[in-house]
C-alpha cells in the first residue's frame, strides 16, 4: 500500500515530458539544460535573431487588467525568405513550456527545411516562459500566485500566436504569404489546436508528439508508463545479447523483426524488482547509506522517496528521448540510450548487485559524459515551489498518466485525480478544470469529428515515445495524416539530421517535406483563383 | 458639415440590429418589446421549460475571480425528442443579446422542425443579458463598470454554450446525440463561429443573417445604410402604385420582375430631402415647436439630433423587419412596412408637406396599432447609461456600419473609428480592440479559408436586410452553403410560419431542413462506421 500511495503522489511530477520532474531533482529546467557549448548547432547570432512583442495579457475578457501588457519573445530567420513579393510561406514554431532558444536549437527541422521552401522562419515563446513574463518581466511577481498565474493558459497562449502573426505579416507586407506552424510536445498540441482553433491564420500544422488524446479518459491512465515498460523489455540490446550468436549476419536487417516479436526479461525484471529491494534496504540498520554509496549521492539527505523518483525520471526520459543517434535534447545521451541502459544491467561493469546495476543504469542519463562524480537529489532548493508547468498541470493539463498495472516496470499504482486536486489546492491555493480541455479542444471521437472538419494536420508519432499513446495514430482523413514511427522517440522528426539517421527517419521527415509542399501548392493554386 | 458630425457620432447607436438604438429611443429593450399578450404563440409553459446551470465566470485564466459563478438560464422542449436511446438530435439556440425568451418566441422554425426530427429544443441565453446575471444576478453590480462588465464577451459566451451542452448531454445520458446550433443576427454569428470553433460540440450550424464579414475593411462602412437606401428606392408600393394601371392582371407574377428592374424615386427623395428640412426649421423661430407639433411628440423637449434618431431608427428597423407577413419582432407591424412607409409618403393620408409624410411613415413603426396619440423622444432615463450591447459594440463588436455616401438616404457621413474610440473611453474608460475579432474569428478571404476547411453551415441571408451586406452571400464549399432570398429581410427564416408566407420563403425552409437531414443522415451513418 505504502508503494502503491507513494508512487500515484509523486508520479505526476513526470506528468508532462520535461519539466516538473527535472524541475525536481536535476537543475532548475530549461536554463541550466540550455548548454550551448555542449550543443554541436551554431550560436544565436547565427540561428535566429531576437525580437520582442507587445503582448495583451488577457485575450478574451475586458476587465481593465486585462490591458496590461508584457513582452513576448520570439526569435526570427530570413536569411532563406523568398520575400513577400513571392510570397515565400512563413513557418512559425508555436513555443512551448520553456526558454524559446531551447525549442528553436532542438528544432532542426524548419532551418533544415527553409532554403527549399524558401521559409521565413519564426519561433515565438510561450507566455511565462523564459524571457517573456508578464506582470513587468519580473518573474517573482509573476510566479508568485494565482491572481497572476492565472494568465498562463493555452488559450492565451494561441490568442498571443494569432495576435503576433497577424502583426508580423502586416509588418513584413506579407499579406498573402502562408503560414505553417510547427510544434513537439506541449507545442505540438499548440500546433495542432492552433490549425484547428486559427485556419485563417496558419494553412497547416505538423503536430509531433502532441498527445492531444491524453485527456479525461480517451487515453488509459496506463498508457504512458506501459509504453516505457515496453520499451525498456523490447530493448534491442537484451535481443542482441541473446540472439548475436544465432544470427551473426545481416543483423541489422533483422533487427525490426527482433524488436517486434522478440522480448527479454531480465533488464526490466531488474528494474521492476528494485522499488521493493530499495525500500527493505532503507528500512534496515544503516540501510540508507548502503543506497547513498551504492548511487553515489553526494548529499548526507537520501529519502527513499526522492531516491526512487531520481532513478524513475532516469527512465523516463530516456524512454522519451530514445533517439537513434547521441542528443543532447534533456541530458547528453548516446544513440538507442535504453540499450545502453539495459546493457548496463544485463552485462553490467559497475558491479553484480541490483544497486550497481541501477547506478550504472542512472549513469547513462545523469551522467554519460562521465564528468559528475556524485548526484544531488536535491538539487532543487524548492522542490514544492511555484513552477510555470506545475501551474498548467494544476489547471487545464490534467493529462491521466503515471498509472500502473500488473504489467509496469514501475510499482502498481492508480491515477488518481483527487490526489491531483488535492495537491493543486495545497500549492495554489485552485481547484483544476479537469474537463476543461476536452471542453475547448475536443479529443472525444476525434475521427469521427474531424473526419468531416478541418484540413492540413500532420500528427507525428514515435512508438518508444511514451506520449504516443495519447496522440492520433490513424490518419483521419486525407489532410489530417498520421505518422507513425515503430522505432521513434518524442519528436524526434523535427530534430537536427544527422548522417547517422536511419532510413525510416529520413523517410518520415522526406514525407512531411511532401506533405507540407502540397499544403503550399493548394495554398497558391486556391490564392490564384479564389482571390 | 455638422451633419456629418451629428450622423458620424449617432449613427452608431443603430450599431447592431436592434438593442442599442432601440434602448434610446424607446422604451428599454428587450422586456417592453416582448409582449406575450400581443403574440399569437403560446404561452411559456407550452413552448418551454426554464432551467438555470452553474456557468463559470471565465473560461480562458485561472485569476482567483475566474472561478466565480453565475446561474446561466436556458429553455427546454424535450416534447418531441425522440430520446437518448434512439440518438435524436438537440436543436441549441445560440442566444444574443437580449432575453432568450425574446428569442425562443421568434424562433418558430425550430418549434416547427422538432416534431419532423424528433428533436430536443434548448435555447441558452447569453451572458450579461436577460436572467443570466453575474456577480450574484445584480444588474446594478455586474454593469456598473469594467471590471464587471469585462466578463462580457462573445468568446466567453461562446465557451458557455460549449460548457453548457457537454454538460447537457451527460445529464441526459445523450452522448450519442447529434446537437446542432441555430441563431440569428449575433446570435447567427455565434451559431457559425460555434461550429467553426467547438466542432466537437456541434455537428452543424444554421447562422441566419449574421454578419460575420462586417469587420475592418471586410465589408464596405456604407454597405449598411445603402441597402436600407434601395429598399425604400425600390419599395413595391411606388412600383404598384406606378405600374397598377398598365399591369392590372398577373401583378403578382411580374412583382419579381418590377422590383429588380424598376425605382421609385418618390419615396426616397422625400426622406433622403428631409433631414435638411427639419434642420432648416430647427433654426427658425418657433421651428422646434412646429416640428414638435408635426410629429406629434409628447414632451416639451425637442432636439433635432434626438427628432432624427427616432426618424432613423423607424426607417433601419422596418428595413431590417421588412416581413411579408404581419410581424411583431420588435414592433408591431404590417407585412410589408417598407411599403407602407412608403405609400405613406408617396400617397399620404396624413397631409402634403414633407413633415405630414413622415410623420405618416413613422407612425407605420412607431404607431401601427394606432394606440398611441403622442412620442416620447427621450423615453429611456438615462440616454448615456450603460448598456450590455453598448460595452459589446465599445470592446470587439466594431462593426463599421453607418457611413453615407452620395447614394445614402440618410446625411452624408464617414465611420470614424477614432470617434467610436473616444466615446467608449469616455462611457467606459476603455480602449476597443477592433482587429480582435478577426484575430479570434478570421473574416478576410473567408472563401479560401474555409473552402478547404470546416463543414455543415447555412448563412442565410435576405438581401433586404441591411446587414446582409456583411452576410457571406457565395457558398464556399459543399457543405458550408450560402442560402440568398431577395427578398428577405432579417432572419425571416427563423419566424414562426404562417399561411400567407410566400413561395420563397417555404422554399428557403425547406432547403434548410433537407441540408440539417444530411448533416444528420451522414452523422448517424458516420457514428455507426466510426465508433
Amino acid at each position: 500500500m505504502k508503494i502503491m500511495a507513494f508512487w500515484s503522489i509523486f508520479l505526476w511530477f513526470f506528468l508532462f515530458s520535461y519539466s516538473s520532474s527535472i524541475a525536481k531533482v536535476t537543475p532548475r529546467f530549461p536554463s541550466s539544460i540550455v548548454r550551448p557549448e555542449l550543443l554541436s548547432l551554431s550560436t544565436e547570432n547565427e540561428l535566429y535573431e531576437t525580437k520582442y512583442f507587445t503582448q495583451t495579457l488577457d485575450h478574451f475578457n475586458f476587465h481593465p487588467q486585462s490591458y496590461q501588457t508584457f513582452q513576448q519573445r520570439y526569435l526570427i530567420n530570413s536569411t532563406y525568405w523568398g520575400g513577400a513579393e513571392m510570397k515565400a510561406p512563413i513557418f512559425v514554431y508555436t513555443g512551448n513550456e520553456g526558454d524559446i532558444e531551447w525549442f528553436a536549437q532542438n528544432t532542426g527541422f524548419m532551418f533544415e527545411t527553409a532554403p527549399h521552401f524558401k521559409a521565413f522562419l519564426v519561433f515565438i515563446e510561450h507566455r511565462f516562459y523564459g524571457k517573456s513574463i508578464p506582470f513587468g518581466g519580473d518573474k517573482e511577481v509573476a510566479y508568485s500566485n494565482s491572481s497572476t498565474l492565472g494568465y498562463l493558459s493555452s488559450t492565451q497562449a494561441l490568442a498571443d500566436y494569432a495576435t503576433l502573426i497577424i502583426d508580423l505579416k502586416k509588418n513584413l507586407t506579407a499579406n498573402d504569404s502562408p503560414v505553417v506552424v510547427f510544434g513537439g510536445s506541449y507545442g505540438g498540441m499548440l500546433a495542432a489546436w492552433f490549425r484547428l482553433k486559427y485556419p485563417h491564420v496558419t494553412i497547416g500544422a505538423l503536430a509531433s508528439s502532441s498527445p492531444i488524446l491524453n485527456f479525461e479518459d480517451i487515453t488509459s491512465p496506463y498508457s504512458f508508463n506501459n509504453i516505457i515498460t515496453q520499451d525498456f523489455r523490447v530493448s534491442f540490446y537484451t535481443i542482441k545479447h541473446i540472439f548475436l550468436s544465432f544470427f551473426p549476419v545481416k543483423l541489422k536487417d533483422i533487427r525490426d523483426e527482433l524488436q517486434d516479436k522478440s522480448e527479454s526479461e531480465n533488464c526490466y525484471k531488474v528494474i521492476k524488482g528494485s522499488w521493493e529491494k530499495i525500500e527493505d534496504t532503507a528500512k534496515q540498520s544503516g540501510g540508507l547509506e548502503l543506497l547513498r554509496k551504492s548511487f553515489r549521492i553526494c548529499d548526507n539527505y537520501i529519502s527513499v522517496d526522492y531516491l526512487e523518483n531520481w532513478l524513475g525520471t532516469a527512465y523516463i526520459y530516456t524512454a522519451m528521448t530514445d533517439y537513434p543517434t547521441p542528443s543532447n535534447f534533456l541530458n547528453p545521451l548516446p544513440a538507442f540510450p535504453v540499450e545502453k541502459m539495459c546493457k548496463a544491467i544485463d552485462d553490467p561493469s559497475t558491479g553484480n548487485d541490483t544497486f550497481a546495476k541501477l547506478y550504472g543504469a542512472a549513469n547513462i542519463y545523469y551522467n554519460y559524459t562521465g564528468t559528475t562524480t556524485c548526484f544531488n537529489l536535491l538539487d532543487d532548493s524548492d522542490p514544492h515551489g511555484l513552477d510555470e508547468w506545475t501551474w498548467q498541470a494544476c489547471t487545464e493539463m490534467i493529462l491521466p498518466t503515471g498509472g500502473n498495472n500488473e504489467e509496469s516496470i514501475f510499482p502498481l499504482s492508480q491515477w488518481n485525480y483527487s490526489n491531483r486536486a488535492s495537491y493543486c489546492n495545497r500549492l495554489f491555493g485552485i481547484q483544476p478544470r479537469p474537463n476543461w480541455a476536452t471542453t475547448e479542444f475536443g479529443g472525444h471521437d476525434i475521427h469521427r469529428v474531424l473526419k468531416r472538419f478541418g484540413s492540413n494536420i500532420i500528427f507525428f508519432n514515435g512508438l518508444r515515445d511514451p506520449w504516443s499513446g495519447g496522440g492520433v495514430l490513424k490518419s483521419i482523413s486525407k489532410s489530417i495524416v498520421a505518422i507513425v514511427a515503430k522505432k521513434g522517440a518524442h519528436h524526434v522528426d523535427l530534430r537536427f539530421s544527422s548522417k547517422e539517421d536511419p532510413e525510416w527517419l529520413r523517410d518520415v521527415r522526406k514525407r512531411e517535406v511532401q506533405i507540407i509542399t502540397k499544403w503550399l501548392s493548394q495554398y497558391y493554386h486556391d490564392l490564384a483563383h479564389l482571390s
